[in-house]
């Protein structure tokens, strides 16, 4: 993306408002990776449909081939323009520029903008543009302001690429989860409900349901124990945690008290819980690693601009866990997790999706992260020695890490380019000792442990969102919510066609049947639109020969076989994805 | 229980409270089914460890043997008394007497109390009693109210029938679920975390996993679609379904503007999201019944006082089901939801200790139930019709309905005999209407479902307290968090023990080993303390038969027997439990 190019073309969106709704207030207008936005206020809300006749008025400003002027100005000078202008917003953003600094503004025919630049020098570079969206954004990204009205856009120098992209933003939007869970009738939402809670039918709930059970018995088998803990708690709980201090945005309070600190709280995470249900009893040096588990629903209160179908949501549910260790035990523990990541990443065939970085602490943010700068040095370098043990390529990132440690992220990328957390695994040499978290050694001594958070499956509907978006909605077999669907030629068949599903579900296989009087041709296209792997197709043939025609979603005919094997195929098949 | 008895010996409390704190103010002093209690007002609290005091002056009062003297008073003369005394309580309860009703008051001694009576003549006829507990209780039970303190006891005519009482207080204690649950590590609690609200352990848990996967796996085999929605919404749901009027001081409220009602709240119930899933297609006659269920997280604000052990909780979990029914399937619907009641009920064997209750509205209380007589006449006539089809008995309450229908309940009483309900079954006929349901009919045009909330296994949390109280905690061997211990008596037998163990495990029976250097008497003894269905106890001679020798719970030897022996055994249980 030409950065330069998009900027001047932010200046143009903010002439052709201005030109069009003279009484709108400029905020900022910067480039992005992905082309341009510019946030106003504007005196009346404006709406999609507004977007043509603003793309209209900067073809037309584009037409004039105007010259971008760069002029250096006094603070006193540009502080007149902006007073005359009534820009409050901009009155601020002069106001951050430190003292000393050079002040630049930037002309296109008569409208100026106070601006650090640089532009291309005349608007004729701009070959092709196209406004893509309108969201709501507050002013300076912060909730207690304003909210303001964001418009973006994108910009070209060769008219070629404009068409280039309109091509990839279809093929990217149609491997969209949220698009293709909701054609498949896997949730819906509620206005009456609000943002990021999706209502799973019966289909998605069936995916989730699958997933959780393979997860927690594979945890059991690995040693977890495998808890339930309850979903809010006083702010108490929170205080020794310390998400009160760190993470208070971030959380729902309870209760008609939230002013004072006297409220209960959603838990945002389930670690002072698990740290509660080992600090219930004395434990001995023996009784580590201790390794709690959990499939915990989780509450995060995401701005409403943050949330993306399964990606962010409110309410969502992880596959959590917490390692009690005693500090020898760190290696060979944080192996261990990185070794079920990987068995989950290969059973999913999301291998080659992610990639790997070690999230650290910020010095400088104080705010943010614990003072305790040994400490994150000690515990980084663990990691890092972990990772490199485990021969993984992965890249190291500041200010990444939790309030409390440093933490191995393994990161995917959703269809628009975005990434986000899959899988986590986190040292946490802060938590243990606020709960004052011991254990008794081989001396007979109180030893100080250390937490490991972990996750496997991740969040599993941020998972089944990546994992949608990779497979276009062809879940592998063992996940499709309905695995097979049986199909009449006529009704004659109707019996036998009940018989063989009465079949496949003593068989613990998934299975409707479609015995409308619709044309076979269309029977097997609505299946193959909701991406059930497999049609049996029955006639009086199959039915007279005891057997089914089996055809997959990919269009394959695998021609006849008897009900028992079709149901040793699909077994094979359901045991080997995992 | 002696209620004429109790009541006089309330009054005996008071006069004993009074002679100690004179400052206290007397508010009410009932005999009760199990005794008797007096709420009083203290200047300073008092503790359990000053009943003691009490007990001692009350037995002080009674060997004066006074007698119990009744007289008449007028209005004006009764005011006097009161108000001489500052009994700021009475004067309220004075003014509640009816105009024209007569009052009486009781002196004993120089104790005199407003009161109806009857009480016995002398006081010598309360040959024993004892204080049993103390708690908080609001002045008329109302939240808004003052907390006074509220004294229990229990007295007798007979000195023998004390004797019998704490007999059968310790029996009743050995089964309280909270002390059997925490004794054998299913759940912990904290202060940090707030009443009501259990963490689950391992073992806990593992239950409670076993139930609900049992419970969805059955009810999707009877064609429900289990979902998975949101555990809370903005009040906008609420309001539509009438919770928000008719249940909002039982609900959680989230955000910082609780007070206008711009917020959300945790759900109290799932009915409004099974209603928005319907909702979110057009449906036709041929898809009703439509069967909803959810494992459901909901959240009830419980006062302090109302919650104890898993029977009342602040957030449990829910066997919910909704059911979107024509008019005519009203009956068969009711039918199902009784045959799948009456399987669970059978396969958690408590048939017998369970009673049906046909819960009506009460017409007199316009605040609580919609106010629509024909609809709750029509509607609890199908639901006797129902249970007369079943051929079932039943017993009518009225004001025991939901705000929305009329419902069976299906009645379980704690060690405490305390009744609450375990499963229920309940007719709407207003939720559908308020969101405004449809389906198309078979002419084609629009009508009105009808909807059924139902739960199948009730509550998990409180339906394991009462299997647990039942069973003192002896758990079928299927839902049993830990089936087998495996034994060694010396460490030669420890690899053996751990192949045993493996081959257990592959069985999908839930196993572990205590290969401690203890003595065999004392691991056995440990294991049936926790209540572990199985020991298998491995020495020499059973490592060289390569067989295992078995031990119940309950202290029967069962010999030797190969472990594939063993696992056909436990397997064949725990089918027939199922």
């Amino acid at each position: 993306m030409d950065k330069i190019l998009n900027h001047t073309a932010a200046h143009v969106l903010a002439y052709a408002v201005k030109n069009i709704y003279p009484n709108t207030k400029l905020a900022i207008g910067p480039a992005t990776d992905s082309g341009f936005y510019y946030d106003f206020d504007f005196a009346t809300p404006i709406k999609d449909e507004d977007l043509p006749k603003i793309e209209a008025e900067m073809a037309r400003i584009i037409k004039e081939d105007f010259a971008v002027e760069r002029k250096e100005v006094t603070r006193t000078e540009a502080s007149r323009i902006i007073n005359k202008n009534k820009e409050i917003y901009k009155v601020e953003l002069l106001h951050d520029i430190p003292r000393g600094e050079s002040i630049t503004m930037y002309t296109i025919g008569n409208f100026t903008d106070l601006c650090a630049g640089p532009h291309v020098d005349r608007l004729s570079k701009i070959k092709a543009f196209k406004l893509t969206q309108i969201t709501g954004a507050y002013w300076r990204g912060d909730e207690k302001n304003k909210m303001l009205t964001r418009i973006y856009g994108v910009a070209f120098a060769k008219k070629s690429e404009l068409d280039a992209y309109n091509l990839w933003q279809e093929e990217v939007k149609k491997r969209d989860h949220n698009k293709i869970c909701r054609e498949l009738g896997y949730y819906t939402s509620s206005e009456l409900v609000g943002q990021g809670l999706p209502l799973f039918t019966a289909e998605g709930a069936t995916i989730l349901r699958i997933m959780q059970r393979f997860v927690e018995d594979e945890e059991i088998r690995r040693g977890y124990l495998h808890v339930k803990t309850p979903s809010f708690a006083k702010s108490d709980l929170y205080k020794v945690s310390g998400h009160w201090q760190h993470y208070k945005d971030s959380m729902f309070l309870i209760g008609d008290d939230v002013l004072n600190d006297n409220v209960m709280a959603l838990r945002p995470m389930t670690c002072p819980m698990h740290i509660l249900l080992y600090r219930s009893e004395l434990r001995s040096y023996k009784d580590l690693p201790m390794r709690f588990a959990e499939t915990a629903k989780q509450f995060r209160n995401e701005n409403s601009g943050e949330m993306h179908g399964l990606i962010r949501l409110r309410e969502y549910t992880l596959s959590d866990g917490h390692i009690i260790v005693r500090p020898d035990q760190i290696q060979q523990v944080i192996d261990e997790c990185m070794d079920l990541v990987k068995y989950i990443l290969g059973v999913l065939n999301m291998e080659d999706d992610v990639s790997i970085r070690l999230s650290k602490w910020d010095p400088n943010n104080k705010e943010k992260y614990i003072d305790l700068p040994d400490a994150w040095e000690w515990s980084q370098n663990e990691i890092r020695n972990a990772l490199k043990a485990h021969k993984l390529k992965f890249t190291e990132a500041d200010g990444e890490a939790a309030f409390y440690g440093p933490k191995i992220d393994i990161q995917a990328k959703n269809t628009y380019g975005k990434e986000d957390t899959l899988f986590t695994i986190q040292l946490d040499f802060a938590l243990s000792e606020r709960f004052g978290l011991t254990y008794i050694d081989e001396n007979g001594k109180k030893a100080k442990p250390y937490l490991i958070h972990r996750s496997s499956i991740g969040c599993y509907e941020r998972t089944l969102a990546m994992l949608i978006e990779k497979t276009m909605g062809n879940l592998p077999v063992w996940l499709s919510p309905t695995q097979v669907r049986v199909l009449n030629i006529t009704n004659a068949q109707d019996e036998y066609c009940e018989q063989v599903k009465r079949a496949l579900l003593a068989a613990d296989i998934r299975t409707a049947t479609d015995l409308r009087n619709e044309k076979i041709g269309l029977k097997i296209r609505e299946a193959t639109l909701k991406k059930i792997p497999y049609c049996l197709i029955i006639g009086a043939k199959e039915q007279e020969a005891g057997k089914v025609a089996v055809r997959t979603r990919e269009g394959q005919d695998l021609g006849q076989m008897t009900v028992e094997e079709f149901i040793a195929m699909v077994k094979q098949q359901v045991k080997e994805f995992k």
